[in-house]
């Protein structure tokens, strides 16, 4: 009974069924399928046009939600990958007491993995794109990641054991621990509660914390983590 | 005495001065300006009509060096960063006494950061590009790559402590951890020898080893590693 016919589309029935998440409002549907092409095929090989497309909206449409086009929405995907994390540093700072900098060093760096691990789409891999750091969106990002780097090296300055050699600076260090979720995202791992907290870990054993203070940071991290 | 006709250049000048270095062979000359190329505009974005303006040699030369054209060279390009690494590993294995597995991972992991570190133009990225994954030359470094994480499992599963979690397996954590050198360069990090061991020291740090475990195992891959 199956005919070419069967498979053009009917009237009324959305162009493009395997599309985004249709519970999402336009602006989110525009960001998902943009988020999606850019990390899968590069920022400079996606075109509005194809975005609209895989939307199932007119190319105009990208515009009147994103007036500058695909710079605004790369902009809008990358302060998203590191905003969230940045946003939570002065309270962070201010729940955790001074005298165990591990514990807010374990709470920034879980949050930090939790926020690349929700991210749809693995987008905490596109500032890696070369054509990215050539973007005029990029510089916002650095600037906010810097904020973020700067909080991994106030913290990590106080947690660094004597004896143990940080290549480079404890904060470009950390953060970069921190962003391997993103490579493991890319080679295909699933990373779930246990490795979230595994990573966190690891960043303050790298330091040179003993296991009783990592597991005493752990419990606290939780508890902080909850309030925020 | 300056005018516009003195930035002409003479007849018999070479066309590319600011190009690579011509103390390589034509055939190294064209791997090291794709390199270059493909890493800071990218894969896709790069032709061979581009490497040829850069070595200063006719587009038609490329293929004389390479038949297959920039998939060839991407595929070359992409073995140097996990292939002298691998070749060791038999080696690595067979010197290191396996009551101290340490000491083997910590030279396997060395090795690989200093191959990393050493790769002209920081070609270790390439692998991360969307499109060079789909490349039909992607196919034989993931092999090789593979290689290289199945030494990290076998060593990695010997030296990591009870009640250290890792997230994932310990050889895709082990080699993301040695990677993170690739992203440390990228934002513009020079890493020079005690950064190289930093890196493979907080790599068996994280297994649970303690200090005196990694400062013997530091002590015994330096020799290890004269002789290899």
């Amino acid at each position: 009974m199956s005919s070419a016919d069967d498979r053009r589309p009917r009237p009324g029935r959305p162009r493009h069924i395997s599309g985004p998440n249709s519970s999402l409002s336009p602006r989110d549907q525009i960001l998902d399928a943009s988020a999606r092409l850019f990390v899968h095929q590069g920022f400079a090989a996606t075109s509005t046009r194809e975005i609209a497309e895989r939307v199932g909206i007119r190319q105009a449409s990208i515009y009147y939600h994103f007036p500058s086009g695909k710079d605004e929405i790369l902009g809008e995907l990358l302060e998203k990958s590191v905003r969230p994390t940045v946003d939570k540093v002065a309270q962070i700072e201010g729940m955790c007491p001074p005298e165990a900098p591990e514990t807010a060093l374990y709470v920034l760096m879980l949050l930090d993995v939790r926020t690349l691990v929700s991210l749809p789409h693995n987008t905490g891999f596109l500032a890696q794109l070369p054509e990215v750091t050539r973007s005029p969106a990029y510089e916002q990002y650095d600037k906010t990641r810097r904020g973020l780097e700067d909080a991994y090296e106030r913290l990590g300055c106080q947690v660094v054991r004597p004896g143990v050699i940080v290549p480079g600076s404890a904060g470009e260090w950390l953060l970069n621990h921190a962003e391997t979720v993103i490579f493991m995202r890319r080679s295909g791992a699933t990373l779930g509660r246990a490795a979230e907290a595994a990573i966190a870990a690891s960043g303050i054993r790298m330091c040179g914390a003993g296991q009783d203070q990592i597991d005493h940071a752990g419990q606290r991290a939780a508890e902080v983590l909850a309030s925020l």
